[in-house]
């Protein structure tokens, strides 16, 4: 029996977050209500709005509460290099890893015959009159190296070749800092046969 | 740089929920975004009316959006059980855990001296008022076993003895499925000390 039903709910309701399970649900819904009550209710707002007013960029699919994300809109970028990610998350990932100036394209998944999700799911068609209106120097393929990834990224490189554009795959190997022994089969047969020359 | 100032307001507001890093909080950002917004939006309104609606209960002082909580205003729950514990946790621990039926007064802090927390914070004042006019037969100490929690308990066992109510603590010790090896050694002195008779 809990003392507030209010209270329940609230537990219930910050299940909906990954990875947060009863115990973490209770322990946050407790923190907010006794120590962070200013905090919980910016977070209200927060999801709210975010919630409401966010939605796709129209030039690169990525979310974004304007029409034009801010990337896309940003007059300073290289816009001969175009690079193209499964999800919003990569776009974070690369910002903050990376120096790259160039745009965006977010597919917004993976081509996926299997869960029945083709080219027109991921906006190829979109990107197919961007390449052939704004044609980029280079087109960067950043999918994941996992078999759909893989296979969306061999269907970028035929786009990007039928338009006479430059494609190229972000390299994959055994991460830095990690270690021969503790690095998995495909991974290591990847980098084996993607060796490079040094000189 | 990310391509929507909202998402990443979303992202610090959601830091406020402990355990919560900008990883997690990028993570929980884009799942709600991505998959599941009428979950975030519940969410925010849960947050809102928990916010808004609970405060403390006027017997018990737990956490609830009435006046007067479900637990003490459950007449089946037996009044002449009263269970002294520091916070709402830890009614919801000992409701989930035990069949315990009684009422609770919850301290919400432990007695410090040296955080400036006197009796006077912690309710105690109330407590010895609902002793003195609606007595029970018992009164059971759950408050934890560190320093404060110890001088806490030894303070509510000398406000009941006053009253002529017996105090009950709740027993410490090893716990199970626990392992004497990797049970700490001020865990398996008191275990020893407090040692009963078996028959």
């Amino acid at each position: 029996m809990t003392a507030s039903p209010l209270l329940g709910q609230l537990m219930e309701a910050l299940r909906c977050l990954p990875g947060v399970g009863p115990k973490s649900a209770q322990r946050m819904a407790l923190h907010l209500l006794e120590r962070d009550r200013p905090g919980g209710t910016r977070l209200a707002q927060a999801l709210e709005s975010a919630i409401e007013r966010i939605g796709r960029c129209e030039q690169c699919r990525d979310l974004t509460e304007d029409p034009v994300c801010r990337i896309c809109s940003d007059s300073r970028r290289d816009t001969s290099l175009l690079c193209v990610v499964e999800s919003p998350s990569d776009v974070l990932a690369i910002e903050q890893a990376t120096g790259y100036r160039g745009l965006y394209f977010v597919l917004m998944g993976r081509l996926s015959p299997l869960d029945g999700i083709g080219p027109e799911d991921l906006g190829l068609d979109e990107l197919d009159r961007r390449l052939k209106d704004r044609t980029p120097a280079e087109l960067i393929i950043a999918t994941n190296p996992t078999v759909e990834g893989e296979a969306t990224a061999i269907y970028l490189q035929r786009m990007a070749s039928s338009y006479g554009i430059r494609a190229t795959r972000i390299s994959h190997g055994v991460p830095l800092g990690g270690e021969l022994e503790f690095t998995d089969q495909s991974t290591i047969a990847h980098a084996f046969s993607s060796r490079l020359l040094v000189e």
